[in-house]
């Protein structure tokens, strides 16, 4: 993701691994569709791609000599829903809003928006600092979707800190669910391990509990949508799964995200809206029916695993073992990493 | 699946639910293959092929003025590891080469196995009597791969009784696990869903977990390929999830199957073979790559679900609620339903 002087250059995430194909988006709608068709995906990604949008939306609007600050909210409401589950795309959406609502011209929107993008290239940093710091000389571990740096501005979460381990030499191989059914795992994480040279499998996600009941896993790492004020995890579905095979197997279950994936003003998360998605992802692959003819499917994107399973929460501010602990974390992380000016800062605090 | 004179007649899974292709098999090397490739499947289903194919090259030698005892040993040798986790295939070619071993002709062998796919479809419908007893009105089920008609000689295993509880208007609606990497639900399972007139969607494997924790499913029944005497259950791979799920969210477990498929010489589920399929299943879909390129994969094709998960083993000799219970059923089960001359009755009361 990167900022090319009035446009949003992003890869587009649906067309890997077969092609890198750049986007150029010019418009909030634009984004909104890449966002819709998850071109652009991962918490993080989104919530950058969001703010780029709204910045998006105020430049076109000026060229045209039509009133910024009115484009700027007309596309916060366009993007802050596009996608319901994860909290960093409205947190972002909303603080761009709130900049704009305050008179902020275009061009204060778009370095905003490259001020957020940068602090979650630094939060990515201190996130994978302190996750290597759990992991062991040998560590075998799992992943389900995609948490790499292409998921987010810059590093990754959970899949940044086993890519950070394994070039210090802790990481020994990485298991990848694939993650049915856009296969994030199969296409996103498979290319990323491999591309760094990680040894690695995927694994099918019904096959992923068996592994670990078996002692192959020695830590299970995934990423998170959205985490609650209680530490219950939002993340794409399947996540619970491995957080009853790791808590029935006594295997680690750590959770990385940045900061503004925690969302303190939601209570737990049973109250986070899931994103039901088209069936046809779940009868279709790559465009060819895989169904009987006739066939329905459930499609939620995301469960919700509850905190007493998580092991560690992995942040940018620290590491929390107890949901107690991560909760302590809100009153003390914004004002520590956010100027006291952003109003993204002002937002995070409530709650 | 259906003796035809002196060829087996079988449903060539592989190509349903697209197209319904007549296999007509002629020899045990043309049995192996079909088994090898899943073209039939399903623990009862691949045990009495098993069967029918000793038969098959007993006749074959027969006609070619050789010796059909001789045949028969090579045939059940080349037959009873072609996959090794469900114990109906073993068992069942074991129990044919003991029959040719003292002696018997081709015709007695073809007899046999007809009663094998007799006493199979028997089982079925006594299975399918006593699970229908543990559904509620209104039952909302989940089941994962695939244990209807097709799967069995006869009515299914848990897939039976769910259609059946349909029939007699228990069952309201059925979500069906895809269960990759083969699908087996999102084709089979659908398939004789859909056909029967049942309400069902089929769901990612990755998201079982969360709609039993929230409460979407009542009961959740799944077959099994083999039983190990402390009750621990060998099936699809993803069985164990669902196991840990039902047993967090206090939802009811149901393992259904005929007793040809408990393994009293098998002390404990760890003890069992688990196949592990090739890595293209996982990497490929309907022949086309679906990850990274040069990504590996892992495919165990069954796991191991421990019997403190079970809430009850349904069989056709009785519902067990615990594995002692369970275990019980194995000095009486075997010479109450089998003639006592039967060689496979003499061997499954070992151990």
């Amino acid at each position: 993701m990167r900022w090319e002087g009035d446009v949003l250059a992003l890869l587009d995430q649906t067309e890997l691994p077969e092609a890198e194909r750049v986007l150029r988006l010019r418009t909030a709608g634009e984004v909104a569709e890449a966002i819709a068709r998850m071109r652009v995906r991962g918490a993080p990604a989104v919530g950058l791609a969001g703010a780029y949008g709204v910045a998006l939306e105020s430049l076109r609007a000026q060229e045209r000599g039509e009133d910024p600050v009115a484009a700027a909210l007309r596309a916060a409401q366009q993007l802050r829903s596009v996608r319901p589950t994860a909290v960093n795309l409205s947190a972002a959406v909303d603080a761009m809003a709130e900049l704009a609502r305050a008179g902020a011209a275009p061009g204060r929107l778009v370095a905003e928006a490259q001020a957020l993008h940068q602090r979650d290239l630094e939060r990515s940093k201190r996130l994978i600092e302190h996750g290597v710091k759990l992991l062991r000389t040998g560590s075998r571990c799992l992943t389900h979707c995609h948490t790499g740096p292409l998921a987010t501005g810059g590093g990754g979460t959970a899949l940044g800190v086993l890519l950070e381990g394994h070039r210090r030499g802790l990481v020994a191989e990485v298991l990848v669910g694939e993650t049915r059914p856009r296969l994030q795992g199969a296409r996103l994480t498979a290319l990323e391990l491999g591309r760094a040279g990680v040894p690695y499998a995927i694994v099918a996600d019904g096959a992923s509990s068996s592994l670990i009941a078996a002692g192959r896993v020695d830590q299970v790492w995934i990423g998170a949508d959205r985490v609650a004020r209680n530490g219950d995890v939002a993340n794409k579905v399947g996540s619970l799964g491995l957080g009853l095979a790791c808590a029935d197997g006594a295997v680690p279950f750590h959770v990385a995200f940045p900061w503004t994936t925690f969302d303190a003003a939601l209570a737990r998360g049973g109250d986070a809206e899931i994103e039901w998605r088209d069936s046809s992802e779940v009868l279709e692959l790559a465009g060819r029916r895989v169904a009987a003819a006739g066939a329905q499917a459930l499609n939620p994107a995301f469960d919700v695993t509850p905190a007493r399973l998580v092991t560690a929460w992995i942040t940018d501010v620290g590491v929390a073992r107890s949901a107690d602990e991560l909760e302590r974390f809100s009153g003390t992380a914004t004002p520590r990493l956010e100027p006291a000016s952003s109003p993204a800062a002002g937002r995070r605090t409530r709650g």
